[in-house]
C-alpha cells in the first residue's frame, strides 16, 4: 500500500490510472476504521481496478465545540488494517494541504443540508460536501462508497454527484451493526459502558417504528411509538429528532406512502448518535 | 466541428480523450461570439490537442431584473465562426439539462465573489463558480481561456480550481478593444449611436489613471481624476465603482505598491459595462 500525503501528487496518480483506464474504487473516511468502513472498503477493492481510502478528520465538517478535537484517530492501527485489506493507495493529507492559507470555496447542496441533522449541526454538510467535492477532484473515483447509516450525507453527496455532473457512481452500502444492533460508529467509543448498553435503544426504537409501519399503522403511531421508546431510556439525554421521512427529500411523512426512511438522532449522555432504518 | 448538447455525452467524449492523453482547451462562453472570444479560442486550438468552445447563456449568474432575457443571442452566426476556426467541438446544453428540476448545488467563493461587481450583482459569482465547476467536470479542460476584462471573475475561478483542487489550468487572455479603446463586450450592441460614442469615456478614465499613478500620484489622486472624467460623460448614468485595487484580493489600495488594478463599472444609458487596466 503506498501512503499519498501531498494532495498534487494524488491527483497525478489518478490521472495517469485513469489514462490507462483503470477504474478506481474509492472510500472518504475520517478514520477510527470499524468493520462499517470495512465493508465499504472491501467492496471497493472487489468491483474496481484500483482501490484508494483517504483518512482526513475535516475540520470544516465540525461546527465550534463539537468533538473534532477529541474525535478518535488511531492511523497507525488504520494503516495495518488496510494493508490486511490489500488496499492500494491511502490518502493522508494535512489539514493545511487541503486548506491552505485563503481558502474560501465552499459547495453547498441547499435544502438537503438543512434538514434533520443539518437542522442540529449548521454547516455540517456544506463542509461535507466541499471536502468530498475536492477529494473527488484528487481522486477521480469511478466509484465512491458510502454508508447508509450517514444516510442524510449519503443523498446529499448523491444530490452533489447530478448537480455538478461529476463522472463518479455513488454506492450506499448497508449499516453494520454491533451483535445487541446498535449502529457501528467512530463515536460508539466516546461511551461508557452504562451508556453503551443504553445505546441500544436507538435501534429497538427503529426496529419498533418499522414493525409499526409494516402493520399498516400510520407515520405519527410510528413516530409516538418510536418516541415512547427512547423516553423511556433515562440515559437519553436528548431528543434531537425522530421520525418518519420521505427517503427522497427527507420531508416528515404524513400520509401512508411506499418508501419510508425512519430516523434517529439522540444524546447518550453527552455522546451525539444517530441511526435509521429504511423501507422500501 | 461536432455539437455537442447532451452533458453526459460531452462527458463521455472527454472521458475517452483524456484516456487518450489528449490535451483539452477550454472557452466557456455566453455565446455572441466578437473578437474578445476569439482571441481566447484561437490560444485554445492552438495550445492543445483538442478545442471546446461551450455556449450558454446561464441564468443562474443574472440576477432578477437583469438583462437575461434580451442578452444577445446568435447561434448560428456563432457556429460559423467557430467552423471557420476548425474548432472540435461546440457544447451548447439546453437550460433543463444542466439545471433539471430539483437542482440544488452551488458553489461559492467567499469574500472575492462580494466585492466590486459583486456589490452590485449579489449572487451573480455563485452563478458563475458553479456553472464553471459544472463545466469543468464535464469537459475535463487541461487548459481554460478567460478573458481579463473580466478580471474579478478570472480571479474567483481561479482561486476555485486551487481551493477544490481541480486539475486545470487556467489561463488569462488580454482585453481586446475596438479601435477607440472600448472594451469588447456581448452588451455593447445594446448601445445606440450617441451611448456608443459616450462609452468611450471608460477607458479613457482608466488610461488617464494609469497615467497618474505611472507619474507616481497616489491611488487616491489616480482614483479622483478617473471619477472626474466620467462624471464629464452626461450619457454616464450611474457610477457604480472605480478606482484603485489591489489585484490579488481586490480591496481598495492606500498606499502605494507595486501592482495595481484600475476597475470601473458604470452604467452608460441602460447598460451596464465594466474594464479594468492591469499594472505590473
Amino acid at each position: 500500500m503506498e501512503i499519498i500525503r501531498i494532495p498534487r501528487i494524488m491527483r497525478e496518480i489518478t490521472r495517469d490510472l485513469r489514462t490507462k483506464s483503470k477504474s478506481i474504487g474509492f472510500v472518504p473516511t475520517m478514520g477510527a476504521l470499524h468493520e462499517g468502513h470495512l465493508s465499504l472498503i472491501r467492496r471497493a477493492k472487489d468491483e474496481n481496478d484500483i482501490s484508494i481510502v483517504s483518512i482526513f478528520v475535516n475540520p470544516k465538517q465540525f461546527l465550534a465545540g463539537e468533538d473534532f478535537e477529541k474525535y478518535p484517530r488511531d492511523v497507525e492501527s488504520d494503516k495495518e488494517k488496510l494493508i490486511r485489506l490489500g488496499i492500494d493507495y491511502l490518502f493522508l493529507p494535512d489539514t493545511d494541504s487541503l486548506y491552505p492559507n485563503g481558502y474560501s470555496t465552499y459547495v453547498n447542496v441547499e435544502g438537503l443540508s438543512e434538514k434533520l441533522c443539518g437542522k442540529f449541526r449548521p454547516g455540517h454538510f456544506r463542509g461535507v460536501a466541499t471536502v468530498v467535492c475536492k477529494l473527488f477532484n484528487l481522486v477521480r473515483p469511478t466509484r465512491a462508497y458510502f454508508g447508509q447509516k450517514d444516510y442524510q450525507q449519503s443523498l446529499i453527496i448523491k444530490r452533489m454527484i447530478e448537480d455538478l455532473n461529476f463522472d463518479t457512481e455513488l454506492i450506499i452500502c448497508p449499516t453494520m451493526r454491533e451483535e445487541d444492533g446498535l449502529a457501528m460508529s467512530s463515536r460508539n467509543s466516546y461511551l461508557n459502558e452504562r451508556e453503551r448498553e443504553a445505546a441500544t435503544v436507538i435501534f429497538k426504537a427503529l426496529k419498533a417504528g418499522e414493525a409499526m409501519l409494516k402493520e399498516y399503522k400510520t407515520p405519527q403511531e410510528a413516530t409516538q411509538k418510536m418516541l415512547e421508546i427512547l423516553k423511556s431510556q433515562p440515559l437519553v439525554t436528548e431528543i434531537q429528532y425522530v421520525g418518519v421521512y420521505d427517503p427522497l427529500n427527507l420531508e416528515e411523512v404524513k400520509e401512508k406512502q411506499e418508501k419510508y426512511l425512519l430516523a434517529i438522532a439522540v444524546k447518550i449522555g453527552q455522546t451525539r448518535l444517530i441511526d435509521n432504518v429504511l423501507i422500501y
